[in-house]
Protein backbone atom coordinates (compact mmCIF):
# COMPACT_ATOMS: atom_id res chain seq x y z
CA UNK A 1 0.00 0.00 0.00
CA UNK A 2 1.61 3.01 -1.18
CA UNK A 3 -0.46 5.82 -0.36
CA UNK A 4 -2.13 5.77 2.65
CA UNK A 5 -5.16 8.60 2.30
CA UNK A 6 -8.55 8.37 1.64
CA UNK A 7 -8.23 5.87 -1.28
CA UNK A 8 -5.35 3.68 -0.35
CA UNK A 9 -7.29 3.78 3.15
CA UNK A 10 -10.51 3.49 1.94
CA UNK A 11 -9.01 0.00 -0.21
CA UNK A 12 -7.36 -1.34 3.00
CA UNK A 13 -10.78 -1.29 4.76
CA UNK A 14 -12.95 -2.56 2.24
CA UNK A 15 -10.36 -5.79 1.38
CA UNK A 16 -10.25 -6.09 5.28
CA UNK A 17 -14.54 -5.78 5.84
CA UNK A 18 -14.14 -8.54 2.43
CA UNK A 19 -12.18 -10.89 4.42
CA UNK A 20 -9.72 -10.54 1.32
CA UNK A 21 -6.43 -9.85 3.27
CA UNK A 22 -4.55 -10.99 5.79
CA UNK A 23 -2.27 -8.02 6.47
CA UNK A 24 -1.89 -4.44 5.29
CA UNK A 25 1.25 -2.59 5.28
CA UNK A 26 1.44 1.46 4.75
CA UNK A 27 4.23 3.19 2.86
CA UNK A 28 4.15 6.67 2.80
CA UNK A 29 5.47 10.48 3.08
CA UNK A 30 3.91 11.63 6.08
CA UNK A 31 5.06 9.91 9.18
CA UNK A 32 1.71 11.46 11.48
CA UNK A 33 -0.80 10.37 8.75
CA UNK A 34 0.85 6.46 9.06
CA UNK A 35 0.42 6.44 12.41
CA UNK A 36 -3.21 7.50 11.17
CA UNK A 37 -3.86 5.02 9.79
CA UNK A 38 -2.85 2.37 12.03
CA UNK A 39 -4.66 3.95 14.35
CA UNK A 40 -7.58 3.80 12.31
CA UNK A 41 -6.98 -0.19 11.45
CA UNK A 42 -6.30 1.06 7.97
CA UNK A 43 -3.19 -0.62 8.42
CA UNK A 44 -1.34 -3.29 10.28
CA UNK A 45 2.13 -2.03 10.01
CA UNK A 46 4.11 0.77 8.42
CA UNK A 47 6.66 -0.34 6.35
CA UNK A 48 10.66 1.04 6.74
CA UNK A 49 11.52 0.52 3.35
CA UNK A 50 9.82 -0.60 0.11
CA UNK A 51 11.86 -3.54 -0.29
CA UNK A 52 10.67 -5.05 3.09
CA UNK A 53 7.06 -3.58 2.37
CA UNK A 54 7.20 -5.79 -0.42
CA UNK A 55 8.22 -8.73 0.84
CA UNK A 56 5.33 -11.55 0.55
CA UNK A 57 3.17 -8.87 -0.48
CA UNK A 58 0.82 -10.53 -3.29
CA UNK A 59 -1.14 -7.07 -4.02
CA UNK A 60 -0.03 -4.02 -4.34
CA UNK A 61 -1.64 -0.68 -4.01
CA UNK A 62 -0.01 2.63 -5.76
CA UNK A 63 -2.22 5.34 -4.44
CA UNK A 64 -0.37 8.89 -4.58
CA UNK A 65 -0.77 11.85 -6.60
CA UNK A 66 -0.39 10.94 -10.10
CA UNK A 67 2.84 12.85 -10.55
CA UNK A 68 4.48 10.31 -7.32
CA UNK A 69 3.38 7.42 -9.33
CA UNK A 70 6.76 7.20 -12.24
CA UNK A 71 9.01 7.57 -8.77
CA UNK A 72 6.95 5.20 -6.62
CA UNK A 73 6.73 2.34 -9.63
CA UNK A 74 10.39 2.97 -9.92
CA UNK A 75 11.30 1.88 -6.42
CA UNK A 76 8.55 -1.36 -6.19
CA UNK A 77 9.93 -2.47 -9.81
CA UNK A 78 12.98 -4.38 -8.23
CA UNK A 79 11.45 -5.86 -5.65
CA UNK A 80 7.86 -6.73 -6.53
CA UNK A 81 7.25 -10.14 -6.02
CA UNK A 82 6.58 -12.65 -8.87
CA UNK A 83 2.89 -13.44 -9.01
CA UNK A 84 2.06 -10.24 -6.90
CA UNK A 85 -0.91 -8.32 -8.62
CA UNK A 86 -0.17 -4.05 -8.85
CA UNK A 87 -2.79 -1.89 -9.43
CA UNK A 88 -2.65 2.06 -8.78
CA UNK A 89 -5.73 4.47 -8.35
CA UNK A 90 -5.02 7.42 -10.36
CA UNK A 91 -7.42 9.58 -12.12
CA UNK A 92 -5.57 9.75 -15.16
CA UNK A 93 -4.49 6.39 -17.15
CA UNK A 94 -2.11 7.14 -19.69
CA UNK A 95 0.54 8.47 -17.72
CA UNK A 96 0.46 6.22 -15.58
CA UNK A 97 0.63 3.20 -18.05
CA UNK A 98 3.59 5.38 -19.37
CA UNK A 99 4.98 5.72 -16.00
CA UNK A 100 4.78 2.11 -15.45
CA UNK A 101 6.39 0.95 -19.52
CA UNK A 102 9.35 3.28 -17.84
CA UNK A 103 9.85 1.41 -14.75
CA UNK A 104 8.01 -1.98 -14.70
CA UNK A 105 9.97 -3.81 -17.45
CA UNK A 106 8.70 -7.49 -17.08
CA UNK A 107 7.03 -7.22 -14.48
CA UNK A 108 4.07 -4.72 -16.50
CA UNK A 109 2.26 -7.94 -16.80
CA UNK A 110 1.73 -7.69 -13.20
CA UNK A 111 0.29 -3.77 -13.88
CA UNK A 112 -3.62 -3.34 -13.67
CA UNK A 113 -4.23 0.30 -13.64
CA UNK A 114 -7.20 1.46 -12.54
CA UNK A 115 -9.68 4.21 -11.29
CA UNK A 116 -11.88 4.68 -9.12
CA UNK A 117 -14.44 7.23 -9.50
CA UNK A 118 -14.76 8.10 -5.79
CA UNK A 119 -14.63 10.27 -2.91
CA UNK A 120 -12.25 13.10 -4.71
CA UNK A 121 -13.13 16.12 -2.89
CA UNK A 122 -12.16 14.35 0.18
CA UNK A 123 -8.49 13.67 1.22
CA UNK A 124 -6.45 12.33 4.18
CA UNK A 125 -6.90 8.54 5.75
CA UNK A 126 -9.12 10.42 8.27
CA UNK A 127 -11.73 10.18 5.39
CA UNK A 128 -11.33 6.73 4.63
CA UNK A 129 -14.30 4.16 4.80
CA UNK A 130 -14.38 0.65 4.06
CA UNK A 131 -17.97 1.56 2.23
CA UNK A 132 -16.35 4.04 -0.15
CA UNK A 133 -16.16 1.96 -3.44
CA UNK A 134 -19.55 0.62 -2.83
CA UNK A 135 -21.74 1.00 -6.18
CA UNK A 136 -19.09 3.00 -7.57
CA UNK A 137 -17.41 2.48 -11.26
CA UNK A 138 -14.20 1.75 -10.98
CA UNK A 139 -11.99 1.91 -14.33
CA UNK A 140 -9.79 -0.40 -15.60
CA UNK A 141 -7.00 0.23 -18.42
CA UNK A 142 -5.15 -3.09 -18.66
CA UNK A 143 -1.96 -2.92 -21.31
CA UNK A 144 -1.58 -5.36 -23.95
CA UNK A 145 0.97 -6.62 -21.85
CA UNK A 146 -1.04 -7.70 -18.80
CA UNK A 147 -1.19 -11.01 -17.86
CA UNK A 148 -4.60 -12.89 -18.12
CA UNK A 149 -3.78 -13.57 -14.23
CA UNK A 150 -3.13 -10.20 -12.67
CA UNK A 151 -5.89 -9.05 -15.36
CA UNK A 152 -8.48 -11.28 -13.55
CA UNK A 153 -7.36 -10.99 -10.12
CA UNK A 154 -7.00 -7.07 -10.50
CA UNK A 155 -11.14 -7.07 -11.56
CA UNK A 156 -11.35 -9.18 -8.48
CA UNK A 157 -10.03 -6.77 -5.56
CA UNK A 158 -12.49 -3.86 -7.00
CA UNK A 159 -14.87 -5.89 -7.55
CA UNK A 160 -14.46 -7.35 -3.65
CA UNK A 161 -14.13 -3.35 -2.38
CA UNK A 162 -17.71 -3.24 -3.78
CA UNK A 163 -17.49 -1.67 -7.06
CA UNK A 164 -18.24 -2.25 -10.40
CA UNK A 165 -15.43 -2.62 -12.55
CA UNK A 166 -15.79 -1.61 -16.36
CA UNK A 167 -12.45 -1.95 -18.81
CA UNK A 168 -11.35 0.45 -21.45
CA UNK A 169 -7.96 1.95 -23.05
CA UNK A 170 -5.87 4.30 -21.35
CA UNK A 171 -6.75 6.91 -23.97
CA UNK A 172 -10.15 6.78 -24.29
CA UNK A 173 -10.33 6.81 -19.98
CA UNK A 174 -8.51 9.94 -20.71
CA UNK A 175 -11.03 11.94 -23.22
CA UNK A 176 -14.05 10.35 -21.22
CA UNK A 177 -12.96 12.04 -17.59
CA UNK A 178 -11.02 15.18 -19.68
CA UNK A 179 -15.15 16.04 -20.50
CA UNK A 180 -17.17 14.46 -17.80
CA UNK A 181 -14.65 14.85 -14.91
CA UNK A 182 -11.36 17.24 -15.63
CA UNK A 183 -13.38 19.92 -17.46
CA UNK A 184 -16.06 20.39 -14.65
CA UNK A 185 -13.50 20.67 -12.02
CA UNK A 186 -11.53 23.70 -14.70
CA UNK A 187 -14.45 25.87 -14.59
CA UNK A 188 -15.86 25.63 -10.72
CA UNK A 189 -12.28 26.36 -9.79
CA UNK A 190 -12.01 28.58 -12.45
CA UNK A 191 -15.06 30.53 -11.61
CA UNK A 192 -14.72 30.79 -7.32
CA UNK A 193 -11.10 32.05 -7.87
CA UNK A 194 -12.31 34.68 -10.64
CA UNK A 195 -15.02 35.61 -8.04
CA UNK A 196 -12.32 35.94 -5.23
CA UNK A 197 -9.96 37.67 -7.06
CA UNK A 198 -12.27 41.15 -7.47
CA UNK A 199 -12.39 44.08 -5.21
CA UNK A 200 -16.40 43.40 -4.21
CA UNK A 201 -15.54 39.73 -3.49
CA UNK A 202 -17.08 39.54 -0.12
CA UNK A 203 -20.19 41.36 -1.01
CA UNK A 204 -20.85 38.68 -3.92
CA UNK A 205 -20.07 35.63 -1.98
CA UNK A 206 -22.43 36.84 0.66
CA UNK A 207 -25.24 36.20 -2.49
CA UNK A 208 -24.26 32.96 -3.73
CA UNK A 209 -27.15 30.26 -2.46
CA UNK A 210 -27.57 26.53 -3.19
CA UNK A 211 -27.04 26.52 -6.52
CA UNK A 212 -23.62 28.12 -6.00
CA UNK A 213 -22.52 25.59 -2.84
CA UNK A 214 -22.98 22.72 -5.27
CA UNK A 215 -21.72 24.31 -8.21
CA UNK A 216 -18.32 24.68 -6.59
CA UNK A 217 -18.25 21.54 -4.42
CA UNK A 218 -15.72 20.10 -6.88
CA UNK A 219 -14.23 23.43 -6.32
CA UNK A 220 -12.90 22.13 -2.60
CA UNK A 221 -11.24 19.17 -4.15
CA UNK A 222 -7.09 18.96 -3.50
CA UNK A 223 -5.49 21.76 -5.51
CA UNK A 224 -2.40 19.72 -5.89
CA UNK A 225 -4.28 16.77 -7.25
CA UNK A 226 -5.92 18.53 -9.84
CA UNK A 227 -2.84 20.44 -10.79
CA UNK A 228 -1.11 16.68 -11.29
CA UNK A 229 -4.24 15.61 -13.79
CA UNK A 230 -4.20 18.89 -15.19
CA UNK A 231 -0.43 18.66 -16.32
CA UNK A 232 -0.78 14.67 -17.09
CA UNK A 233 -3.92 14.96 -19.01
CA UNK A 234 -3.10 18.14 -20.57
CA UNK A 235 -3.78 17.86 -24.45
CA UNK A 236 -7.33 15.98 -23.48
CA UNK A 237 -8.58 18.77 -21.21
CA UNK A 238 -7.15 21.33 -23.61
CA UNK A 239 -9.43 20.27 -26.24
CA UNK A 240 -12.31 20.17 -23.75
CA UNK A 241 -11.27 23.64 -22.70
CA UNK A 242 -11.53 25.20 -26.45
CA UNK A 243 -14.67 23.19 -27.37
CA UNK A 244 -16.07 24.90 -24.10
CA UNK A 245 -15.24 28.09 -25.32
CA UNK A 246 -16.73 27.55 -28.46
CA UNK A 247 -20.19 26.91 -26.97
CA UNK A 248 -19.65 29.73 -24.52
CA UNK A 249 -19.10 32.07 -27.20
CA UNK A 250 -21.99 30.73 -29.07
CA UNK A 251 -24.41 31.40 -25.89
CA UNK A 252 -23.12 34.69 -25.64
CA UNK A 253 -23.93 35.64 -29.57
CA UNK A 254 -27.31 34.70 -28.80
CA UNK A 255 -27.58 36.72 -26.03
CA UNK A 256 -25.98 39.73 -27.83
CA UNK A 257 -28.55 39.22 -30.21
CA UNK A 258 -31.79 38.53 -28.08
CA UNK A 259 -32.46 35.11 -29.23
CA UNK A 260 -34.60 33.35 -26.70
CA UNK A 261 -35.38 30.56 -28.80
CA UNK A 262 -31.99 29.20 -29.23
CA UNK A 263 -31.04 29.90 -25.83
CA UNK A 264 -34.19 28.30 -24.54
CA UNK A 265 -33.16 25.39 -26.58
CA UNK A 266 -30.03 24.60 -25.58
CA UNK A 267 -30.88 24.92 -21.59
CA UNK A 268 -34.12 22.72 -22.81
CA UNK A 269 -31.59 20.19 -24.54
CA UNK A 270 -29.24 20.05 -21.35
CA UNK A 271 -32.33 19.90 -18.48
CA UNK A 272 -33.44 16.79 -20.62
CA UNK A 273 -30.42 15.10 -20.60
CA UNK A 274 -29.50 15.48 -17.29
CA UNK A 275 -32.57 14.53 -16.43
CA UNK A 276 -32.54 11.41 -18.17
CA UNK A 277 -28.87 10.96 -16.95
CA UNK A 278 -29.97 11.17 -12.80
CA UNK A 279 -33.31 8.92 -13.75
CA UNK A 280 -30.80 6.36 -15.73
CA UNK A 281 -28.64 6.17 -12.21
CA UNK A 282 -31.04 5.12 -9.86
CA UNK B 1 -51.26 36.31 -5.98
CA UNK B 2 -50.50 36.23 -9.89
CA UNK B 3 -48.69 33.09 -10.57
CA UNK B 4 -49.31 30.34 -8.26
CA UNK B 5 -45.74 28.31 -8.78
CA UNK B 6 -43.64 27.10 -6.52
CA UNK B 7 -42.56 31.03 -5.02
CA UNK B 8 -45.92 31.97 -5.33
CA UNK B 9 -47.26 28.88 -3.31
CA UNK B 10 -44.81 28.89 -0.99
CA UNK B 11 -45.39 32.45 -0.14
CA UNK B 12 -48.69 31.78 0.44
CA UNK B 13 -48.30 28.93 2.71
CA UNK B 14 -45.50 31.06 4.64
CA UNK B 15 -48.00 33.77 5.09
CA UNK B 16 -50.40 31.65 6.29
CA UNK B 17 -48.61 29.64 8.54
CA UNK B 18 -47.76 32.92 10.09
CA UNK B 19 -50.87 34.20 10.35
CA UNK B 20 -50.25 37.83 7.69
CA UNK B 21 -52.91 36.91 5.43
CA UNK B 22 -56.51 36.39 5.64
CA UNK B 23 -57.38 34.81 2.40
CA UNK B 24 -55.36 34.29 -0.85
CA UNK B 25 -56.95 34.46 -4.53
CA UNK B 26 -54.91 33.35 -7.16
CA UNK B 27 -54.34 34.20 -10.88
CA UNK B 28 -52.52 32.01 -13.24
CA UNK B 29 -52.48 30.69 -16.52
CA UNK B 30 -53.01 27.34 -16.59
CA UNK B 31 -56.35 26.32 -14.90
CA UNK B 32 -55.24 22.57 -13.58
CA UNK B 33 -52.30 24.22 -11.62
CA UNK B 34 -54.55 26.79 -9.78
CA UNK B 35 -57.34 23.69 -8.84
CA UNK B 36 -53.98 21.94 -7.38
CA UNK B 37 -53.18 25.14 -5.37
CA UNK B 38 -56.66 25.39 -4.00
CA UNK B 39 -55.92 21.38 -3.14
CA UNK B 40 -52.94 22.34 -1.42
CA UNK B 41 -54.50 25.12 0.19
CA UNK B 42 -51.90 27.50 -0.67
CA UNK B 43 -55.04 29.76 -2.09
CA UNK B 44 -58.37 29.80 -1.12
CA UNK B 45 -60.22 31.25 -3.91
CA UNK B 46 -59.12 31.25 -8.47
CA UNK B 47 -59.63 34.57 -9.55
CA UNK B 48 -61.93 34.58 -12.54
CA UNK B 49 -60.40 38.50 -13.69
CA UNK B 50 -57.41 40.61 -12.56
CA UNK B 51 -59.94 43.49 -11.36
CA UNK B 52 -62.35 40.75 -9.47
CA UNK B 53 -58.76 39.24 -8.03
CA UNK B 54 -57.29 42.93 -6.88
CA UNK B 55 -60.67 44.35 -5.14
CA UNK B 56 -59.91 44.53 -1.50
CA UNK B 57 -56.14 42.98 -1.68
CA UNK B 58 -53.56 44.99 0.22
CA UNK B 59 -51.37 42.79 -0.65
CA UNK B 60 -50.44 41.67 -4.23
CA UNK B 61 -47.28 39.04 -5.03
CA UNK B 62 -46.31 39.03 -8.59
CA UNK B 63 -44.40 35.53 -8.57
CA UNK B 64 -44.23 34.88 -12.67
CA UNK B 65 -41.81 34.43 -15.68
CA UNK B 66 -39.52 37.45 -15.88
CA UNK B 67 -41.00 38.15 -19.48
CA UNK B 68 -44.48 38.23 -17.92
CA UNK B 69 -43.53 40.90 -15.60
CA UNK B 70 -45.03 43.72 -17.54
CA UNK B 71 -48.09 42.44 -19.03
CA UNK B 72 -49.07 41.51 -15.64
CA UNK B 73 -48.44 44.73 -14.14
CA UNK B 74 -50.22 46.56 -17.01
CA UNK B 75 -52.74 44.23 -15.99
CA UNK B 76 -52.65 45.19 -12.18
CA UNK B 77 -52.11 48.90 -12.60
CA UNK B 78 -55.76 50.34 -12.82
CA UNK B 79 -57.33 47.86 -10.26
CA UNK B 80 -54.37 47.76 -7.88
CA UNK B 81 -56.16 49.47 -4.77
CA UNK B 82 -54.76 52.13 -2.58
CA UNK B 83 -52.67 51.11 -0.11
CA UNK B 84 -51.60 48.01 -1.19
CA UNK B 85 -48.33 46.92 -0.65
CA UNK B 86 -47.04 45.09 -4.57
CA UNK B 87 -43.87 43.03 -4.64
CA UNK B 88 -42.39 40.47 -6.93
CA UNK B 89 -40.44 37.55 -7.22
CA UNK B 90 -38.11 38.07 -10.42
CA UNK B 91 -34.67 36.76 -10.34
CA UNK B 92 -33.36 40.27 -12.11
CA UNK B 93 -34.27 43.53 -10.93
CA UNK B 94 -33.53 46.07 -13.05
CA UNK B 95 -36.60 44.73 -16.26
CA UNK B 96 -39.07 44.46 -13.12
CA UNK B 97 -38.36 48.23 -12.46
CA UNK B 98 -38.26 48.86 -15.78
CA UNK B 99 -41.57 47.35 -15.96
CA UNK B 100 -43.06 48.94 -12.92
CA UNK B 101 -42.08 52.25 -14.52
CA UNK B 102 -43.89 52.01 -17.77
CA UNK B 103 -47.18 50.54 -15.90
CA UNK B 104 -47.70 51.29 -12.46
CA UNK B 105 -47.58 55.42 -13.12
CA UNK B 106 -48.67 56.97 -9.34
CA UNK B 107 -48.88 53.52 -8.39
CA UNK B 108 -45.03 53.27 -8.71
CA UNK B 109 -44.81 53.65 -5.03
CA UNK B 110 -46.74 50.87 -3.80
CA UNK B 111 -44.29 48.69 -5.75
CA UNK B 112 -41.26 46.92 -3.36
CA UNK B 113 -39.22 44.55 -6.00
CA UNK B 114 -37.78 41.59 -4.49
CA UNK B 115 -35.55 38.69 -5.26
CA UNK B 116 -36.26 35.35 -2.91
CA UNK B 117 -33.06 33.49 -3.20
CA UNK B 118 -34.58 29.86 -2.83
CA UNK B 119 -35.35 27.32 -4.65
CA UNK B 120 -34.44 27.69 -8.05
CA UNK B 121 -33.85 24.52 -9.73
CA UNK B 122 -37.57 23.50 -8.58
CA UNK B 123 -40.98 24.48 -10.09
CA UNK B 124 -44.71 24.49 -9.58
CA UNK B 125 -46.66 24.59 -6.79
CA UNK B 126 -46.57 20.74 -6.15
CA UNK B 127 -42.72 22.07 -4.53
CA UNK B 128 -44.73 24.91 -2.55
CA UNK B 129 -43.66 24.68 1.18
CA UNK B 130 -44.52 27.17 4.00
CA UNK B 131 -40.61 26.78 4.63
CA UNK B 132 -39.14 27.78 1.38
CA UNK B 133 -37.84 31.44 2.46
CA UNK B 134 -36.67 30.28 5.62
CA UNK B 135 -33.23 32.01 7.07
CA UNK B 136 -32.81 32.54 3.14
CA UNK B 137 -32.08 36.04 2.15
CA UNK B 138 -34.67 37.63 -0.34
CA UNK B 139 -33.03 41.19 -1.69
CA UNK B 140 -35.17 44.39 -1.56
CA UNK B 141 -34.61 46.88 -4.50
CA UNK B 142 -36.99 49.99 -3.88
CA UNK B 143 -36.78 52.63 -6.57
CA UNK B 144 -36.88 56.38 -5.00
CA UNK B 145 -40.01 55.99 -5.58
CA UNK B 146 -40.96 53.92 -3.34
CA UNK B 147 -43.21 55.06 -0.20
CA UNK B 148 -42.37 54.55 3.06
CA UNK B 149 -45.34 52.49 4.05
CA UNK B 150 -44.87 50.20 1.37
CA UNK B 151 -40.89 49.82 1.85
CA UNK B 152 -41.50 48.82 5.71
CA UNK B 153 -44.40 46.57 4.90
CA UNK B 154 -43.20 45.03 2.04
CA UNK B 155 -39.92 44.30 4.06
CA UNK B 156 -42.11 42.95 6.52
CA UNK B 157 -43.98 40.24 4.89
CA UNK B 158 -40.69 38.75 3.08
CA UNK B 159 -39.50 38.36 6.82
CA UNK B 160 -42.78 37.51 8.35
CA UNK B 161 -41.59 34.29 5.44
CA UNK B 162 -39.15 33.52 7.40
CA UNK B 163 -36.06 35.60 5.54
CA UNK B 164 -33.54 37.56 6.24
CA UNK B 165 -33.88 40.46 4.27
CA UNK B 166 -31.03 42.98 2.08
CA UNK B 167 -31.70 46.24 0.44
CA UNK B 168 -29.39 47.33 -2.54
CA UNK B 169 -29.92 48.85 -5.98
CA UNK B 170 -31.79 47.02 -8.71
CA UNK B 171 -28.28 47.68 -10.61
CA UNK B 172 -26.09 46.47 -8.43
CA UNK B 173 -28.49 43.72 -8.09
CA UNK B 174 -28.40 42.55 -11.69
CA UNK B 175 -24.48 42.44 -11.37
CA UNK B 176 -23.92 40.87 -8.53
CA UNK B 177 -26.37 37.95 -9.49
CA UNK B 178 -24.45 37.78 -13.34
CA UNK B 179 -21.47 36.66 -11.02
CA UNK B 180 -22.96 33.99 -8.26
CA UNK B 181 -25.62 33.05 -10.03
CA UNK B 182 -26.25 33.80 -13.15
CA UNK B 183 -22.69 32.62 -15.09
CA UNK B 184 -22.93 29.60 -13.23
CA UNK B 185 -26.17 28.60 -14.56
CA UNK B 186 -25.56 29.39 -18.19
CA UNK B 187 -21.64 27.14 -17.53
CA UNK B 188 -23.85 24.51 -15.88
CA UNK B 189 -26.03 24.31 -18.84
CA UNK B 190 -23.62 24.99 -21.61
CA UNK B 191 -21.71 22.03 -20.02
CA UNK B 192 -24.33 19.47 -20.59
CA UNK B 193 -25.20 20.79 -23.62
CA UNK B 194 -21.79 20.06 -24.93
CA UNK B 195 -21.83 16.47 -24.14
CA UNK B 196 -24.89 15.98 -24.57
CA UNK B 197 -25.25 16.99 -28.38
CA UNK B 198 -21.75 14.50 -28.83
CA UNK B 199 -22.10 11.19 -30.93
CA UNK B 200 -20.69 9.37 -27.95
CA UNK B 201 -22.74 11.22 -25.10
CA UNK B 202 -24.25 7.84 -23.50
CA UNK B 203 -20.81 6.86 -23.02
CA UNK B 204 -19.75 9.83 -21.51
CA UNK B 205 -22.33 10.36 -19.38
CA UNK B 206 -21.93 6.87 -18.22
CA UNK B 207 -18.98 7.44 -16.38
CA UNK B 208 -19.90 11.03 -14.67
CA UNK B 209 -19.90 10.65 -11.23
CA UNK B 210 -20.89 12.63 -8.16
CA UNK B 211 -19.11 15.98 -8.97
CA UNK B 212 -20.52 15.90 -12.44
CA UNK B 213 -24.22 15.56 -10.49
CA UNK B 214 -23.49 18.70 -8.06
CA UNK B 215 -22.44 20.91 -10.79
CA UNK B 216 -24.93 20.36 -13.14
CA UNK B 217 -27.48 20.41 -10.50
CA UNK B 218 -28.51 23.46 -11.71
CA UNK B 219 -28.84 22.48 -14.98
CA UNK B 220 -32.16 21.07 -13.81
CA UNK B 221 -33.76 24.83 -13.37
CA UNK B 222 -36.34 25.55 -16.13
CA UNK B 223 -35.23 26.36 -19.04
CA UNK B 224 -38.10 29.34 -19.69
CA UNK B 225 -36.89 30.89 -16.78
CA UNK B 226 -33.69 31.08 -17.58
CA UNK B 227 -33.83 32.02 -20.70
CA UNK B 228 -35.96 34.73 -19.47
CA UNK B 229 -32.86 35.64 -17.32
CA UNK B 230 -30.20 35.35 -20.11
CA UNK B 231 -32.70 38.37 -21.98
CA UNK B 232 -33.42 40.54 -18.50
CA UNK B 233 -30.06 40.64 -17.52
CA UNK B 234 -28.38 40.17 -20.70
CA UNK B 235 -25.15 43.18 -20.98
CA UNK B 236 -24.38 41.57 -16.88
CA UNK B 237 -24.46 37.80 -17.87
CA UNK B 238 -22.73 39.12 -21.21
CA UNK B 239 -19.77 40.61 -19.12
CA UNK B 240 -18.92 38.07 -16.91
CA UNK B 241 -18.98 35.62 -19.78
CA UNK B 242 -16.51 37.27 -21.15
CA UNK B 243 -14.17 37.83 -17.93
CA UNK B 244 -14.64 33.93 -17.47
CA UNK B 245 -13.35 33.06 -20.91
CA UNK B 246 -10.46 35.34 -20.32
CA UNK B 247 -9.71 33.58 -16.99
CA UNK B 248 -10.37 30.16 -18.86
CA UNK B 249 -7.99 30.98 -21.62
CA UNK B 250 -5.30 31.89 -18.59
CA UNK B 251 -5.65 28.45 -17.40
CA UNK B 252 -5.66 26.93 -20.98
CA UNK B 253 -2.28 28.73 -21.41
CA UNK B 254 -0.96 27.69 -18.07
CA UNK B 255 -1.59 23.72 -18.68
CA UNK B 256 -0.09 24.20 -22.51
CA UNK B 257 3.19 25.82 -21.04
CA UNK B 258 2.82 23.00 -18.20
CA UNK B 259 3.16 25.79 -15.71
CA UNK B 260 2.09 23.54 -12.60
CA UNK B 261 2.72 26.24 -9.96
CA UNK B 262 0.14 29.09 -11.04
CA UNK B 263 -2.40 26.52 -11.81
CA UNK B 264 -2.10 25.11 -8.26
CA UNK B 265 -2.18 28.84 -7.10
CA UNK B 266 -5.46 29.33 -8.70
CA UNK B 267 -6.80 26.17 -7.54
CA UNK B 268 -5.13 26.76 -4.16
CA UNK B 269 -6.97 30.45 -4.45
CA UNK B 270 -9.84 29.03 -5.32
CA UNK B 271 -10.63 26.31 -2.23
CA UNK B 272 -9.16 28.76 0.17
CA UNK B 273 -12.17 31.35 -1.00
CA UNK B 274 -15.07 28.23 -1.33
CA UNK B 275 -13.93 27.08 2.84
CA UNK B 276 -13.90 30.32 3.84
CA UNK B 277 -17.79 31.12 2.35
CA UNK B 278 -18.67 27.59 3.55
CA UNK B 279 -17.97 28.14 6.85
CA UNK B 280 -19.03 31.96 6.98
CA UNK B 281 -23.15 30.36 6.15
CA UNK B 282 -23.19 28.07 8.87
Amino acid sequence: MFGVGLIGGSFAMALKQAGCVERVVGVGRGRANLERALELGAIDEVAGDTPSALRGADLVLVAVPVQQISPVLAAIAPHLEAGAVLTDAGSTKRDAVAAARANLGLKLMQFVPAHPIAGAELSGVDAARAELFRSRTVVLTPLAETGDEARVRGDAVWRACGARTVEMSAERHDQVFAAVSHLPHALAFMLVEMIASRPDAGELFSFAGAGFRDFTRIAASSPEMWRDICLANGDAILAEIRAFQARLATLAAEIEAGDGADIELSFELARAARDKWVRSRT
